[in-house]
């Protein structure tokens, strides 16, 4: 009921976390349960292995179970008690055996984000190469710096796209340590995992094994900071993408003009329209995940061994923080694919302000002979003059001070040669990003 | 893809705020701007029947649509395309005629949120009546009143219904003056409605009229406080009802045990459990609503004449934020209808603390022969007493100061006659709903 | 120590919500409810007269106080304690008599309220005043419409200022709704007001009528909305405020160059920087305003008689959402004030595209003729090719369908002559915020 | 600003983060800078001399700098005006030398946070021992854990506060790893440091090491991850920190009493009351942090160079996530610190279900011989009997069942013989914590 969810997120995503997957994951972790009970000797071997096909050969209405879920208020309860009338009434002791609902929802939720995560990643790998690709092609691309979004100094094109491609770099080294530190839930009804006896700490690491979850140090009924610290993580990233999103849709504006993605969006009603439909489309995922990642750290805080409603509000709140950076990296995906790049435009807007965007250097420049209050004072004179009659700079500094040299001046004003280190940093982002891959 | 929403939103409310339902909604007003601009001679008034039928009888692959939409970035041009498939050549040329995509999908939106605050209205009503009638039954059963969850003094259970029921109220009616006002939206490509001539206000007034809509000043493509304030009513509706699913469960506690669930939770594992589940549904509804409500807030600020990102998240949170508020009332209906309250218990609480909880009383009589700082330092003194060593606090105050009488003592140690305007308050709260009602 | 304040908030409102004019607030509560309780003959008329003179007259060391509220956890405390001080032992038995900590600081709470939304109000006015004079000057001053930041069709900057006002407008008429129903605060130690017997209804009304305070149906101790809703209506408030301000920092890119702030900022850096920093201020204003209207939204869950936390958080933010919406309408009123506005330039951006702004217009004429979907495939292609090879789109449809009249296609492009209704949405907009003053 | 903060915020900290401190931190990065680049070559010695010491050695009047700031929207600009007035004309050229306001404030943000950091890391350390003292203490006292705050089996109090502790300390050695890689922030106007020429890169490196900061990969003006990461490293802290002052506040409750505060805070009417003051300001200060949070979470979507409002909102909300942090920290250790632990509440809360609490092991038990299905059965009958005729759960199951043998049903429900792993759990997570330290 994310409406119109279609538009915004891949569907492999949307398969992935759906409440199906959600399903398959409960199976799955009952399965691990009994079999990591099973070899501890907890259970015997045989209901395990009944256990285990009843949890992989059977179809499941996920719909039906998770209406029957309302009752009890998670969907783990009807789940287990549809596995147990699909055993022997012997095995059917085993089913769940020293769990509670929150073990089999929990350890799922690992399992559908470590899905979700890797098809994130899939995504952020097209989306750090598309980077990587604008930052060495357009090193040395010169374009204006904006500050305020007003125009401050040349760089290049390059350099804005290596830190595009540093952040989302970042933030996918990021995801993928928390995806690989995912753990297990195994407490039983409130974390003593009485039931299992001297066995317990051995159920646990056997059943982290199964799932190939890390193995926790204790239960984390209510200490919910690994799904928060993964909410915050997602939304940074989301973060990282949206704002490539905000930086193309500026560009792409018709009075700069400098990028046009691709696959841009038609109007209905105007011909003429081509909107950057991936760059608005990760701005409103990223919201989204925000959102989610805000439920997710308020539910940190929880009462005793089992929240009373902030778990509960986890689970979407999980599936739509995945879903939606996923649909971000996508958007930018799409975004930055075939973005046609604009040089001679970018060129052009650099010398909309008739050299203004290099007044920096010819302060600096000026300084040195005439200190740097007048000098600051002369460009800050002649940049209000060129504004007001429109004259170019140089011109309006010649105006101002007749007796600076007139090519001098208008080297000092190519913007071509005052673009410091851009290139450099493009470099070091290269490398360090490509060292990583 | 709300996870497992079936476990939080009523099915008629999924229903009312679905995608079908959102497409059911934009082809009703193609349907009505058509008929609106054929009033009003715009558009001819064949092609207006064709294109109401097309709206009126058609089956939409729903699904399909939404896919559709990923290119442009939003369902409806999809939707137009459709619809003028359906026509004549003629008529397809007033299908959508003079409107934007903005257009379709806000008007949409408002009807979404009319037929859903339909349902939270009516979920509301039975809320309030259940609180009317615990605060009408329980107007003088006393119980402990809390603050910062210590027993302070005896209200009654009525007083606190009485609470829960004016803050429900007031939310429902404030909830029921933002449905009466949902305008319409129509401005064209960008607010100015060019393509309608002089007619065009004209046909913003028939258009609204159709839809029995308000008929706005101006096009509020980017003027969002229509729908951030529509969200934020219902986050604190929803909030109103959290707080009473945070009382329920905090009366239910074991060691508390004043009131239970009629239609308890049971455990996978524990056979004695009686979960609260209604009252921590309401509390995991709340959190989302009250997430969805940021996102409406924020997307207040968007760019120029359509916002780039900012109005695409607002679909998804208009519809979470209406289904939860919705699921919130009909957890809390569900955790209130038959509603066992223990008076015996309540009562019995009072008494855990040997008189304390009326200390209050014991401390302002006494102030009148002792001054107020000796009387308030031997009851605190009593109270000590009285918790170290196990006595209650008459005997406690008897021994700190032997001349006082034992029965005065007891007599205004007596959590039964000290409940204040407890009742009054009950009444005037009664009174007030009942006479809005 | 909300970092660098007076950069964001005028000095008159930063003292307005100060500690010290809560602290004032706080005895100016003491002194109503004394005196209320006089009236009422709870408390006699000379402790009442000495508790006064106590509130009014002392001066207070605010710093202590706050610094002394650590220990119990609010700073109601250790003013009672400090007031009864001050007054003989007699009076002493009556200061703050029958109240708790709670009705103190809200009561506070809602006069602090009161005198910051009065400024609050008045700079709203002030914005108001020069959205008006924008609209009213600019009524026809044609400027490009942008959707997802591209240029849809002409509109006028009017329109433009027209859709702020009316947003200012209906925010500040909200406010002032919630101004005049601020309620003041009596319920003692629990709601129920069992020191004040019979007489308390009476107490809890001329207190109100003291404090100038609507009165109350039932103490709010925990039915937080009266505070949520301010903070969310603040909220939207600011929203309207940073719209304003994206779109002064939007229309004064230098690649747009359509306003610019009289009272730019200079840089530190650059001479030729002229940052529109009162937009941005607001812009910043208002992700404040936002994130404290979460925490007052959340507070509605509020456990039993007094929330154990959450009604501690509303303080700052309750302070925060004030000053920082009187701080983005102090930004606004500077943004505006005196604004320069480029007409020239705005109808230079509208020939951007050639005449592709206005294509919308040539498309439906054209589908007179030739269809929709052969108008729109023409106007399509010609503003393909005219992006292509630079000819403008008058020459390009001249290309694509040579038996077109140039002068009918150059007049159908001229945007000046495509504005709509926006004069006449100017003037409702103006009418209904006159119509309102 | 905060209102009251000094209930909140320990005087230590209120410092560390204060406009002072920002200022101090400011001018110690002029120093950096000018240092680095006399280092580097780029500008003399003596000027580099001189800035130092006008840095080290003035006294600022920091109201007046923050006040000037208003006009340019940043502190940075009017302290580098007056340090260039406090320097010869020849080193005033070198003053904030090819450097830009964000440099200087981000980098004194990194200052002002490390030093904050580290008292953080003081108050977590002593959190950390109290709940190590806490878990080794009572690793066997058992207590009832609670889901949905239902009791739900017997566990132990060093269990639960085993699982204060790993989260406590999870999140402090987060914010370690945070602390140890804050960078400085040196890009010059936009990013290019074009005035620093060729040696740009090597000034970066000196200007860090001078610091001792992180040297970034590329300037971050607009690349936020870094503050964003550690906004949510807080919350999830302080989120850790408010889940232990719940528990202790529910604990606390009258109707529960296994805990108090050792200073708890009086109240203003009832001279009985000792409220958990240090938990409830514990979960207040997790608000605003939380709230704060979400502010520098939205800030990493910014505009090119430099954002225009994003990064203006981050100055007070790390400010404030830093003090509040510290807050709660600070808070939970006065909550904890000399806790009154009620040991043999504890036990009486466990034998308030007459056994109850133990059902899960009754049910386990009998299932062997029952099978499981009759055994759930049997116990959920028993339970239900019991708690309508008061019976023990005992005799309830004789009555259901006569044939069980007497003693083996007690030995069955002695909750201390059925703690499962909470022991061991204890001792893992001690190991953890003091392996790591």
């Amino acid at each position: 009921m994310t409406t119109f969810e279609p538009i915004f997120v891949p569907a492999t995503l949307r398969d992935a976390v759906s409440d199906a997957a959600w399903v398959e994951a409960m199976l799955e972790v009952e399965r691990a349960l009994a079999n990591a009970e099973s070899l501890a000797g907890v259970i015997p071997a045989a209901a395990a292995t009944e256990i285990a096909d009843a949890c992989s050969g059977g179809v499941f209405d996920v719909q039906a179970l998770v209406e029957a879920g309302r009752l009890p208020g998670n969907p783990a309860e009807p789940l287990v008690r549809e596995l147990r009338g699909r055993v022997s009434p012997e095995a059917a002791r085993y089913v769940h055996f020293g769990a509670t609902s929150q073990d089999v929802v929990d350890s799922a939720a690992m399992l559908v984000a470590r899905n979700a995560l890797a098809l994130v990643d899939e995504e952020l790998g097209a989306v750090i190469g598309l980077c990587a690709g604008l930052a060495r092609r357009h090193r040395d691309t010169p374009l204006a710096a904006r500050t305020l979004l007003q125009q401050a100094v040349p760089t290049t094109f390059g350099y804005k796209a290596a830190g595009w491609l540093l952040a989302v770099h970042a933030s996918r080294a990021r995801l993928a340590d928390l995806a690989a530190a995912l753990p297990a839930q195994l407490g039983g009804a409130a974390g003593t995992l009485a039931p299992l006896g001297d066995d317990a700490l051995e159920v646990v690491r056997l059943f982290a094994a199964e799932l190939e979850l890390a193995e926790p140090a204790l239960p984390w009924h209510t200490s919910r900071s690994v799904v928060a610290e993964l909410g915050s993580a997602l939304a940074l990233t989301a973060g990282s993408l949206a704002k490539i999103g905000l930086d193309v849709v500026l560009l792409a504006q018709t009075e700069v003009g400098e990028v046009a993605e691709a696959s841009s969006g038609g109007s209905s009603a105007l011909p003429q329209k081509r909107n950057p439909v991936g760059a608005v489309l990760a701005r409103a995922c990223e919201r989204r995940v925000r959102a989610e990642a805000a439920i997710l750290a308020e539910s940190v805080v929880g009462e005793h061994e089992r929240a009373a409603g902030a778990w509960h509000s986890e689970w979407a709140a999980l599936t739509n923080a995945l879903a939606f950076t996923g649909g971000a990296a996508a958007a930018i995906r799409r975004s930055l694919d075939g973005l046609h790049v604009d040089v001679a435009r970018m060129r052009a807007n650099l010398d909309l302000t008739g050299g203004a965007v290099v007044a920096e250097r010819l302060a600096l420049e000026l300084a040195a002979e005439l200190g740097r209050e007048q000098a600051h004072e002369l460009v800050r004179a002649a940049t209000a003059r060129a504004a007001a009659d429109g004259s170019s700079l140089s011109e309006a500094v010649e105006a101002e001070r007749p007796g600076l040299a007139a090519d001098r001046i208008a080297a000092l004003l190519d913007p071509t040669t005052y673009l410091g280190s851009a290139g450099a940093f493009v470099d070091r982002a290269l490398a360090l990003v490509e060292g990583a891959s």
